[in-house]
């Protein structure tokens, strides 16, 4: 495939050696020259069949792919979708932006206005995160077994999507079929709140030194993401504002009931009620591989499979039938 | 030194392996029979120098001892108290457990009782743990390096607190002085409330398979220790509820401001704000050690030093100074 990447930070920049490495013909461009320099200098270390292309701005990626990555953060978004509606693209386009339903509504917006048609959109989200970022982090085995959401609405073209799904699992990825609007739910608990929980845990001890010197494991780990950049986490929240705040106000009246079990008499014991949902939650998780199965390429069967916690690791070359895994109960 | 522990469990073991390594003359009790067979069968393959003895109750333990450390969970710390007691044990007592205040009131009203008045005691916690649990786990290297509390009252004799202190430190920890009721403070924001936040967390995304299949590092670090078993967090919790309760008070209130700077307009802009303390607490923290320092080892001297995040890596032989290391700035 023809395929152009937009952007080349951690995300952008792996992907980018994993098509290359693939022998797909990839382009990259990056708004920061810098970063284009870098980009080019690694492309020409590579092996000649394994080369990468760096372009001077998005049309030029565009032009002659059939298919354009958006690896850009959310804010970049509406820019880059202009430059694309601007170079005419009409092939098909995904991301890997970390809230879904934002991106599926400027894509719709900006390409409403397009005179030419745009082929399809199909929005994705590979959750693989390193504590380092830029492309001097990236790494072509990024992907391997990490799960890439692939979201299937009722308006999309399921060849599309089944075309991108056998791309990705041929990245050695977990592709899970799930909507813009269940993928926000989920990574509002699983992401963005413990961001915020993290937040308010870590400020908890401002000003005292000697929690600080007696803080360990506990801490540490409840903490680690509050380290990551305020603009960042702000923005990743803002982006799913109501999906973050449905999942917070839940989670605080859980913590309430906490409280109120704490102040009684005898707390012992129905605290431990209290703790046990979790407990077994985590102690389940992350849940084994069952076998793999055959199921035919239908959106209601991939959207089901999603919802059990399914993901699919190869798309037949005629499309008509997927290899899918259910976690093992 | 002549010293009993009580309770071989991580924590009891480690330090029966680590004092008779040291040359004390060593007496370990367990109430569990099995436990003290395995603590007696390797006790036989340790150096001859470096053996440690088992008894076969709490009382002879104590005999002949000159210290007791209580090495058993916050309900056994009775019993054991009693035992004590009932042998007419005068000696310095110590503990392990994770709440002081409770040991503090339970060791003064046991021995009101006593017809023998009690040597003295003084609160420990070593803020060292594992994954692991029992003897089997038990590491003599355990608490190097590790922040071990030890509660300096105004009810403390300082010389007991000195002697206590020196024992630690030659152990390689770092001893912290503190009060019953700042550790408690302490300790509900490092470890009890994050158990509570990794709980509710961790019961967020129960019956949602689809989230724990996206869940990746935010979620597994924010809910580690939602793995501990419900018991033994309701245990440590219920028995620092009222710190637990103020430090879970706090946090929510502050999570309900973050609700509300994500509910606006422009969400990114305050919610920045918002993230900036934890940030920056967590992006200092652990803080990096000061130069050492000669104090003399006056009470007042000590408890500001605690205060300030010190601690102490050496008493001098004569008591009268200490080597104190503050986080360097």
């Amino acid at each position: 495939m023809n395929i152009a990447v937009i952007g080349l930070g951690l995300i952008g920049g792996s992907l980018l050696r994993a098509l290359a490495a693939a022998g797909h013909r990839v382009l990259g461009y990056d708004a920061d020259p810098a970063v284009r320099g870098t980009a080019r200098t690694a492309a020409a270390q590579a092996p000649a069949a394994q080369r990468w292309q760096i372009t001077a701005s998005v049309g030029e990626a565009a032009r002659g792919s059939t298919l354009v990555v958006l690896a850009v953060p959310l804010p970049g978004v509406p820019g880059v979708l202009d430059d694309l509606v601007d170079a005419g693209y009409t092939g098909l386009i995904t991301d890997v932006t970390s809230v879904k339903g934002p991106v599926r509504d400027l894509v719709a917006e900006r390409f409403r206005r397009a005179a030419t048609p745009l082929a399809g959109y199909v929005g994705g989200h590979p959750m693989a995160g390193r504590e380092q970022s830029g492309f001097e982090a990236a790494d072509p085995y990024l992907f391997t077994q990490c799960a890439w959401v692939l979201c299937l609405e009722t308006e999309t073209a399921l060849t599309d999507w089944l075309d991108l799904a056998a791309l990705i699992t041929s990245l050695g990825a977990r592709v899970v079929p799930t909507t813009a609007g269940e993928h926000d739910q989920a990574v509002a608990r699983i992401s963005h709140v413990p961001h915020l929980l993290a937040a308010a845990l870590a400020a908890s001890i401002d000003g005292n030194p000697l929690a600080g010197t007696l803080a360990a494991g506990s801490f540490r780990d409840g903490t680690r993401v509050a380290a990551t950049r305020p603009e960042l986490t702000a923005a990743m929240c803002g982006g799913n504002a109501e999906a973050v705040t449905t999942a917070l106000d839940e989670i605080m009246t859980s913590l309430e009931s906490a409280g109120t079990l704490l102040s009684r008499k005898d707390p012992g014991r129905s605290l431990v009620d209290w703790l046990r949902t979790g407990h077994e939650v985590r102690a389940a998780w992350p849940a084994l591989a069952g076998d793999s199965t055959e199921l035919p390429a239908k959106a209601d069967v991939l959207g089901r499979l999603g919802r059990v916690g399914g993901w699919i690791i190869d798309v037949a070359e005629d499309r008509r039938t997927v290899t899918a895994v259910r976690p093992a109960v």
